[in-house]
């Protein structure tokens, strides 16, 4: 039996047409999920697999993705380290006891994922019977930096002066930190491969808020850790982050199979940057999507002329998928991405 | 006599040493100003020459600046073009009647800087006065995309949605709201420098979430427009915008003498990607400033070896000072910049 076709790109190898996904696609843009979260709160929506399920199915029912990707999120890995995350409606995130010293860093527990985040791994296994092969499976985690700022910041934050402020002038507790981090991130994402899913995404949706140097010095060693861990499950390892189109050619140091690319550039010119030798997932501004549909296709035609002829890119977004996003111009823009890639290989 | 070494750099001439100013150097970082604005809301302090001049040369009276820049903001020169922009506490710019259709667009006016923004072109005046040749004065203005982002979704945002359907979407009404905006943007970039200002910053501070393709079409050849207005005054123009570092080769083609840099990238990178034959401004993340004194020191050792040896270079930060930032911090940055400058270039 051959492979799904998004796994093989992945691995770098040719695929029949391009294959498709988009990061948020179980989202709320869809009426389905709408009508599950007016029942059902964000946190409790994830602890319960047979909803995490029944809303990573949404999508894959509706449109012809290749790839599912489980309904998590990247912060509740935090609960079982003792931080007291909720999601505030209008507000996001909030963490009432956030970290601001060494000594919270020392407290901070490290729990085995069967027991901090069970409810994902059940999710993936349901899902994965749910599927039945249909596609792959695609898990995920936030990377150490993003989950950093969290728990640092106490929430989302524009200038990340309190989690670069502890970078700096706390360099042992900020390396206890993403010791720890890296270490819990690890094992997640070996236990959502061995529970089933087939491949990893690793979410560093902040890290392009730093400087190169930051960046490479506090950062990058302890994303290498984590990549290197999940890897050593056997899956192909998904590595994004957005507005690091100034580190690029760092990325490749990373060891992901796949780099994933913003919207803020062209995709050949983002991929010449990396290398040839790395898989690459991208690049549709999400806004884009609330276009007319005749620019929406001159902009999946760009992506798609770019990227021709090279084996290895997964068609997404640039970002995740925006809540009012009209979903006939999704479907429209999973098969124009199989017609047109096809019309490209002929 | 001999020019000063900030309007030097610009001009792509070498320096004795490397020139520094700080995007939003008169700002809330600073006792005094923060004196001022306690008893004046930030539209009265900028339609008051007085104030404004007495903001202007705050930090130049503190620390050893190589350029001042007029207190003044971006949107202002909206005012005049009809829209009812009021700076709200905790929320920022909000503007009540925005864009909303392409009537909306052919109802703006476009008044006469000298009518629209007396009080800024007075403000130069006397700023220049007092001055007296110390340093230069640097006049801005917002650019078109940045202006047309306010203008549409009626204030600040963080996913462009309103912008960006608006642009695809009403492509005739689009250009002539950029028409409009390039004509009276350079009409007030002239102004500034007939009233006495020596460099003139473009600031396209969200133009950075565009696509490439997006940007080349939709938005570059206003700026190309505004730039050479401004330039048809004899001063020297820098365009800076942050998160564009997806597009640095592109931006040659803005024609501006001095390219601003954020600090998501090397500098030596960003410039080998802009062209050697460009000034560069830039780039210590603004957060840096909160670190120890020892990793702002090895930030800026790292931006001035990297620079070394190429003529041009005017030392900033990657973003705008942020209000927390410790003066004494700031202080020892513009110090250190020309005392490490100087060291290299011996």
């Amino acid at each position: 039996m051959t492979e799904h076709r998004f796994l093989q790109a992945c691995r770098h190898e040719p695929t029949d047409v391009t294959p498709i996904w988009l990061m948020r696609q179980a989202g709320r843009y869809m009426a389905e999920y709408r009508a599950i979260r007016a029942q059902h709160s964000m946190l409790d929506v994830i602890r319960t697999p047979e909803l995490a399920c029944e809303i990573t199915m949404q999508p894959i029912n509706a449109f012809d993705l290749d790839a599912a990707i489980i309904f998590a999120d990247i912060l509740p890995i935090l609960i079982g380290m003792g931080l007291n995350l909720d999601f505030v409606k209008g507000e996001g995130p909030v963490i009432d006891n956030p970290i601001r010293s060494a000594a919270d860093v020392a407290a901070l527990r490290t729990p085995p994922t069967e027991e901090n985040l069970p409810y994902t791994l059940e999710a993936i296994r349901l899902v994965r019977r749910e599927l039945d092969g249909k596609v792959p499976l695609i898990g995920f985690s936030g990377a150490p930096y993003t989950l950093a700022s969290y728990a640092i910041e106490g929430g989302g934050s524009k200038n990340h002066t309190k989690v670069k402020s502890f970078m700096h002038a706390e360099p042992d507790a900020w390396a206890m930190l993403m010791d720890k981090l890296a270490t819990l991130i690890g094992d997640y994402l070996v236990a959502q491969a061995e529970a089933g899913a087939q491949a990893l995404q690793v979410f560093d949706s902040w890290a392009g808020i730093l400087a190169p140097m930051d960046y490479r010095e506090k950062v990058l060693p302890y994303v290498q850790t984590v990549i290197e861990r999940a890897q050593s499950s056997g899956v192909p390892v998904i590595y994004f982050g957005t507005n690091m189109n100034g580190l690029l050619s760092m990325l490749p140091e990373t060891g992901a199979d796949v780099l994933g690319v913003d919207w803020r550039i062209e995709i050949d010119d983002a991929w010449d940057q990396i290398g040839e030798d790395f898989a690459v997932q991208g690049n549709l501004d999400p806004v884009t999507l609330f276009a007319p549909w005749e620019d929406i296709q001159r902009h999946a035609d760009n992506i798609l002329a770019r990227t021709a002829g090279r084996a290895g890119h997964i068609f997404n977004l640039g970002h995740g998928i925006l809540p009012e996003t009209p979903v006939d111009h999704v479907r429209r823009l999973v098969d124009y991405v199989h017609e047109r890639s096809a019309a490209l290989k002929r």
